[in-house]
């Protein structure tokens, strides 16, 4: 995210360990629709995430208040993909909330 | 990290890429002893890392008080592997400190 905003924002932080399921089972379009979604939010300021060969992987969003935070959460069709996540995706993870207080983007010259 | 207090704690997010340089090149053992002397830190808490095969990677630690993330910044050997961050491994990172304000840990029952 390079184009961040001076902190203070508000960062979620996901991180979570997929099931060994079929690689057909949806997981990869509804990931992407989530972005796309997340995106068009109001308050939205950016994201990152990676997944490793192990299946552990790490998504960080931004949100400019935690009232971004929490209409993001109400958002119905993320709703349903936080549905089937417990359902089918995933074995386990951890989110977290967190108040950015200092950021810094180093470019290699 | 699922043995994380109740928050607040302090997060570390350092989103980084990596540059395309030799597979020798020492950054493999050098992450591995960052984690082992990272942890031996007064006030570390835990730490998640995952990299993904585009060499795009995330880690974050976790801290008891912003003193202990200064105290880890200030580590000798540690400067030593952010000079070679710089010089060698990276081609760009976001670092960002942030205060944790919520956590939830769920694991399939």
């Amino acid at each position: 995210m390079t184009d961040a905003p001076t902190p203070p924002y508000w960062a979620v932080m996901f991180a979570n360990q997929r099931r060994d399921s079929a690689p057909d089972d949806g997981y990869g379009a509804m990931a992407d629709r989530m972005v796309e979604l997340a995106s068009a939010q109001p308050g939205f300021l950016g994201i990152e995430s990676v997944r490793g060969a192990d299946g552990y992987g790490i998504t960080i969003s931004y949100w400019q208040s935690e009232e971004a935070i929490a209409a993001w959460k109400a958002n119905a069709e993320h709703g349903e993909a936080q549905r089937l996540g417990f359902e089918t995706w995933y074995d386990s993870f951890d989110l977290r909330v967190a108040k950015v207080e200092r950021a810094h983007h180093w470019v290699r010259a």
